[in-house]
């Protein structure tokens, strides 16, 4: 798993050794466009990795109404995290926009792994605080950002995302109508 | 320091040589209401915990509204994350609601701490994780509750923060006009 092992050395050098053991605590999971990785209220028990592939976290209020917090493709780590940190059933579900292929690692494994090797406790550390910063801009995007200016800034940062995303799902994740997305410049 | 002693001891138990080590790469910073701890285009070298006091993290937009991102308040963390992981220059302000006395790391020493201590890469690892989950409810707080719902869920989770905040900036928080938050009931 050339690709895995470059995510991680972004971060981190592991060795041959190192990464073989690594990888030998993550299995491989194939899904079908459609198919739920997630489901709310269901236990959480593993943390993962998109090998290929496009899948969206979401909730669906009272109303019906579909809010969208994260997708996920190539590379990005997805999972309901405050179940999975909480033991905790899914408050949120997590399907396929697309076939998918996911590196599955549980939590036992994921801190058996933190706890033997000093370099992938920091690299999950690294991990997390990126994901945190990038939480943050959400957050003051939706806080302070126009329709307009949110949908600029998302083809600034992950213009390939745009590209493979239903209009409907990229609406739902800008906290617009899809009316109102339809009026949106393509940036 | 023993509260900041407990506030790693609720994450991992640590013995009293490695915390005196630990908190030798410390340092104590006190500041007025209304001083600056960040400054939005200054550098951010420092990770701070808060012995006592808040703080506010935030962000000021072109037509001059104020926009808040965090507060912080006894054994909570802030920092300008963005800046401080990325040497980049800080895109936010904090400065103090109350005086407040802050614990001060700067990110070689936090590095430091990580690269020597498995326990510690672990536990910042930890409080990320935790703080990650904090700000997707914050999101999905944004996205599909509204103003009443907001005020009630911070009040159920900070009871404490509430009594202290001024109400003008917990209007900038929940993303609410002065006059729409006086006009909900106290949760």
């Amino acid at each position: 798993m050339n690709t895995f092992r470059q995510h991680i050395e972004k971060i981190t050098p592991v060795t041959d050794e190192e990464f073989e053991y690594i990888f030998s605590l993550f299995s491989i999971k194939k899904l079908r466009k459609h198919q739920f990785l997630v489901q709310e209220d269901h236990e959480v028990t593993n943390d993962y990795w998109v090998i290929s592939g496009l899948l969206k976290a979401y909730h669906i209020n009272e109303d019906g109404k579909m809010h969208i917090l994260q997708f996920a493709m190539e590379d990005w780590w997805i999972s309901d995290y405050q179940a999975y940190n909480n033991k905790t059933l899914a408050t949120i579900s997590i399907d396929c926009i697309e076939d998918s292929e996911l590196l599955v690692i549980s939590k036992e494994n994921k801190e058996k792994l933190c706890s033997e090797m000093h370099t992938l406790a920091n690299f999950f550390r690294k991990k997390s605080n990126i994901g945190y910063v990038a939480l943050q801009q959400r957050i003051l995007m939706l806080l302070e950002k126009n329709p307009q200016e949110r949908y600029n800034r998302l083809y600034q940062l992950t213009p390939q995302l745009l590209q493979r995303l239903p209009k409907t799902l990229l609406a739902a994740y800008l906290g617009v109508s899809r009316e109102t997305l339809s009026r949106l410049k393509q940036p």
